[in-house]
C-alpha cells in the first residue's frame, strides 16, 4: 500500500510538468488492416479498362521531348501527340519503380521509411490565400510562407514542410521558387518539396537541394518531391512533364497527379472515373521510368467529385473516399507508393463544414492505406486559403490519425486486465497504479479541443474552435526555435539565389501548380 | 446528334425540378468490407479474458428479482448481489439471441432488415438542453421534442425517430414517458425507441405499443427498442434490470449498454478495456435469454475515453475508433447485432471541433460495420444538448455515410469506359449522355454544405454551416406532413396517458438515461 500515494504524486507530476511536445513522430507504420473494396477480380476489370484506355485511346504528351522517349522505346504516336501505350509497355517500365524508400533529411532523425506500410503526412500547399492569425483572408507574404514552415516544423505528425504552403505575393513570381525552397530549407529540418512549376523552376531546386545535400548524395537517395499533375482526361503538358524529367534525371521522386474533377473531366461514376484516372496515373509512371529506369515515382491524384449543380469541386463525399479505397488497391496491384490528399474541405470559414469535410477525408484515406498525405493540414475553401487555425488543428487531427492506424497494443494486456480484478464491480480506476503508469499513452487527449463543462468553457472566454486554435497557432509561433542550417550550406544557398535573381527577369508568366 | 440536345434540356429539367426528398432509405445493406483490427486469436483472447473476468470477478446484480432468476438458472452467486458467471452458461444462454430480425413499424413500408450486413441510423437522445433554430440554449419543451420527431420523419437516412430527443421539461418527470412515446408515434410513423427510465415507464410503453400494434403483433414482431446502461465497471441496477424484463418479456429487443469512460470506470488501455465491456455486454445479454429465452437483444455500450486532465468524456479519439472497431468483432464473434454511438461531439458549439468530432465517429462505425448507429444526429456538448442544426447536418452526413457503406456500383462500368474513349485526351463529360443520364446519382451533393465560390457565397449573405442549417431545419418543418395516426389508435393512445396520468403523481425522483 505504501507504494500508491508515491505513484499518484508521481502520476500527477507528470501530467503537471507536461510541455508541448514537438519531437517528429516517425514514419507511421500502418498496423490498422486496409479497406479495400473490391474483389481481385475487381482489380483486375479496372486494370483492363485503364489498358484498353491506354492502347485504345491513347495519352496526349504535349512535349516534343517526351514524344521523341515514347517512340524512342517503341510506343505507337498518332496525330502528332497522342501516344498508344501497349500493356505490356506499361507493365515492363512500371515494374523498375521502387515499391519502397527512405526520404532523406537535413536531420537524418528526420530521414523517413516511405511506401508499403508506412505513411508520411504533408502540409497542404499552393494557396493563393491564407486565413492569418486574426482570421483575415489575405494574399500571403513570405513570411507568413515561413510561419507555415514553422508550424510543420513544430507539430510531430506532420513529417514535410511542404514548399509553397501559400504563394508569397511579396516576391517577384519568376523568382519565387528560390525563395520558397530556401524557406522550406531554412525553418524546418525535415523533408520537403521541391517546386515544379516549370521545368528551370525544377531544375533551381535541384540545384539547391545539391548544395543542401550533395549531388552524390543525391543520386542514390531521395530527398525531395516533386508533383506533376495532368491535365485529365488524358494529357500531360510540357510545363509540367519538363520538370517531371528535371526530377527524375536526379533520381527524385515525383507525384504522378491526374486532377481529376469527377463527372467533369471524368465519366460520372466511381468506377470508371477510377479506371480513367488509373490509366492517367500509369501513363505518367511509365514515362518516370523511360526518363531513367529505377528513379522513385509515386502514384498520386489530385481527386475531387464535382457539385452538378454549380460545377465546384467537393470534399468529402463518399465517392472519394470510395475512389480513394479503390486508388490504394490498384497503386498496390502495381507495387507503387500512392499520394492523396488527407484534409480537404470546401468551407470559407473554419466552421463546421470545414470540421465535417477534412476528418471524413482523413479518415478515408487512413482506411484506404494512403502513403504520402498531402495536403493534411491547413486546406480550406477548396484549396484557396490555407488557414493557420485549420493548419494546427488539423496537424493535431494527423496526431490521432496516426495513432489510430497504428492499430492496437497488446503489451500491457495481462496486467491491465488484472487491475480489473483489483478494482472489482463499482470501483474507479483512476488511482490503480496501472492508470498513472500508463494514462499518457493510453488515450489520446487532443490540445485543441474543449472538452470541458459549458460552465468552465464559458469562464474561459466562451472560444469556438476557431478562436482557440488562431491563439494556439499564435503560441507555437512564439515559441519556435530554428533549426539553423550549417553556415557555409546557408552562404552557398543564399549566393545561388542571389545569382539566380540576377539571372531571372523579375516579371514572368503566371505560375500555377495545385 | 440530334439526341443530344434534347437529352442536355431533360437532364437539366431533372435538376431544376429536384425538391426535397422525404423519403426514407431502406435499412442499409453493407457492401464494403469491415475494419477488423484483431486476428482471430486475439478476438479469442477478448473473449477469454471477458470470461475469466466473468467467472472470477462477478458482476454485481444490485436487484433480487435478478438474483432470484440467476440462482434458479444455476448461476453462482457470493456476497449477495456479486454474480459469477460460468463461461458455459453465458455461452448457452446468449446462443438464443437472434443474429437478424426485422423492425416493424407503423408504416410498413418503413419496416427495416436488422443485424449482419443490415444497419440502421438513430438520432440521439437523452439532452436536458437544446440549441434551438436561433441557436438559444435553454431547455426543451415538448414542442420541441415534436420539432425533432418531424426532423427526424423527414430526414431519409434516419430510421427511427428514437424517443426523448431532448428531455421535455415542460411536462412533469413522472409522467413525461407517457408524452414522449406518444410524441415518437404521432410525429413519425418509422420505428422509434421506448423509455426505460423505470421499470412501470417501460411497461405504459410495452401498453401503448399494445395499442398502436396489437398484442400478439409485439409478441413475435419487434416494434421498438429499449435501453438499459450498465454502471461499469461490472454492475447493473434494479432500475434499468426491471425496465429490462419489461421489455424481453414482450419479445422488444434492448440495447445492453454497459457506460464506458474509458480510463475512468475501466483499465487506461485499449484491450483491457474491451475486454471489460465485452464482459459487462455478455452478463446482460445472458439475462435477457433468462428472462425469456430467444427474445431479441443487441450489444450496446456508450463509449467514451476520458480527459485524465480534466476528467471529462472525449470524442472522435483514436482509441474511440478502435475499440468500435473491435466491439464489432466480438459481436459478430457472438453472433449478436450490436449498437454504438454515431455522431459525438464534445463541443459547446456547432463549431468546426463538432464537425471534425462526429465525423470522425461517424466513419470509424461505419468501418466497424456497426448494426444500431444511435445517437446519430443531433448529439453535441457530450450530449449535453441536442442542435438542431447539427441534427440536419448530422442526418445529411449519415445519408453520405450510407452511400459509402453501400459500397461501389459496377453496373454502367462498361458503358460509363466507353464515354472515356467517346470523349477522348482534353474533352470534358458534361454533355455527354452518360453524364446526364447519371449524375443525380453519381456523387452525392450535400444541400447544407456550400461549395461555391467565396463570391457567390457572400453574395448570399456570408453564413457558417451552423447559421445555414438553423434556416434549412426552419424550413423542413415548414414543408413537415404529418403521417395521422389511425383515428380510433390515436383516441386509444389518448385515453391510455389521460388514465395514466390520473394515477401518476405529478412529482417523482429524477429519471436518467444517456
Amino acid at each position: 500500500m505504501a507504494e500508491k500515494p508515491a505513484r499518484r504524486g508521481r502520476g500527477t507530476r507528470t501530467a503537471l510538468r507536461a510541455v508541448r511536445d514537438v519531437k517528429m513522430l516517425p514514419s507511421l507504420k500502418r498496423g490498422l488492416p486496409l479497406t479495400e473494396p473490391m474483389s481481385a477480380e475487381e482489380v483486375e476489370r479496372i486494370d483492363a479498362a485503364s489498358m484498353d484506355i491506354l492502347e485504345n485511346v491513347g495519352v496526349v504528351f504535349r512535349d516534343e521531348i517526351a514524344i521523341a522517349d515514347w517512340k524512342r522505346v517503341g510506343a505507337e504516336v498518332r496525330d502528332g501527340d497522342r501516344v498508344h501505350l501497349d500493356r505490356g509497355l506499361v507493365r515492363e517500365l512500371i515494374k523498375t519503380i521502387p515499391e519502397t524508400f527512405t526520404y532523406h533529411a537535413r536531420n537524418p532523425a528526420h530521414n523517413l521509411p516511405f511506401g508499403k506500410d508506412h505513411a508520411i503526412f504533408v502540409p497542404m500547399t499552393g494557396a493563393p490565400f491564407l486565413r492569418d492569425l486574426d482570421d483575415v483572408r489575405r494574399n500571403p507574404t513570405l513570411d507568413d510562407l515561413a510561419n507555415f514552415h514553422k508550424l510543420a516544423q513544430m507539430s510531430p505528425a506532420l513529417h514535410s514542410s511542404a514548399h509553397h504552403i501559400v504563394e508569397p505575393y511579396d516576391h517577384p513570381i519568376s523568382q519565387r521558387h528560390l525563395r520558397i525552397t530556401y524557406s522550406s530549407m531554412k525553418h524546418s529540418d525535415k523533408t520537403f518539396m521541391g517546386m515544379t512549376t516549370s521545368p528551370k523552376n525544377a531544375e533551381d531546386v535541384m540545384e539547391m537541394c545539391a548544395i543542401l545535400f550533395g549531388d552524390e548524395f543525391m543520386e542514390t537517395h531521395p530527398v525531395v518531391t516533386g508533383n506533376c499533375n495532368g491535365n485529365s482526361p488524358l494529357v500531360w503538358d510540357e510545363t509540367m512533364l519538363g520538370a517531371m524529367r528535371a526530377f527524375c534525371r536526379r533520381n527524385q521522386p515525383v507525384l504522378c497527379s491526374p486532377f481529376v474533377l469527377g463527372g467533369a473531366n471524368t465519366p460520372a461514376s466511381v468506377a470508371p472515373a477510377v479506371a480513367q484516372l488509373n490509366a492517367e496515373a500509369l501513363s505518367a509512371l511509365a514515362y518516370t521510368q523511360v526518363v531513367r529506369k529505377g528513379c522513385p515515382a509515386i502514384y498520386g491524384h489530385y481527386l475531387s467529385t464535382v457539385s452538378m449543380k454549380s460545377g465546384a469541386p467537393m470534399a468529402g463525399t463518399p465517392e472519394i473516399s470510395l475512389m480513394n479505397m479503390m486508388i490504394g488497391q490498384m497503386a498496390r496491384f502495381y507495387g507503387v507508393p500512392w499520394r492523396s490528399s488527407a484534409s480537404l474541405g470546401g468551407a470559407k470559414t473554419l466552421d463546421a463544414q470545414a470540421g465535417y469535410e477534412s476528418a471524413t477525408t482523413l479518415m478515408a484515406l487512413q482506411m484506404a492505406g494512403t502513403n504520402y498525405m498531402w495536403h493534411a493540414a491547413g486546406w480550406n475553401e477548396a484549396g484557396m486559403h490555407c488557414s493557420m487555425a485549420k493548419f494546427v488543428i488539423d496537424a493535431e487531427q494527423c496526431a490521432m490519425a496516426y495513432r489510430m492506424a497504428e492499430g492496437i497494443r497488446w503489451d500491457d494486456f495481462d496486467v491491465a486486465v488484472a487491475a480489473v480484478g483489483d478494482i472489482g464491480p463499482g470501483g474507479h480506476y483512476l488511482g490503480h497504479p496501472h492508470t498513472l503508469a500508463n494514462f499518457q499513452r493510453a488515450f489520446f487527449m487532443p490540445d485543441l479541443f474543449d472538452n470541458n463543462s459549458i460552465e468552465q468553457w464559458q469562464a474561459e472566454g466562451a472560444e469556438e474552435a476557431n478562436a482557440r486554435a488562431q491563439a494556439y497557432a499564435r503560441k507555437m509561433l512564439n515559441e519556435y526555435e530554428e533549426p539553423k542550417l550549417d553556415e557555409a550550406v546557408n552562404e552557398a544557398l543564399l549566393a545561388y539565389i542571389a545569382k539566380r535573381e540576377s539571372e531571372i527577369p523579375a516579371a514572368d508568366a503566371l505560375n500555377q501548380e495545385y
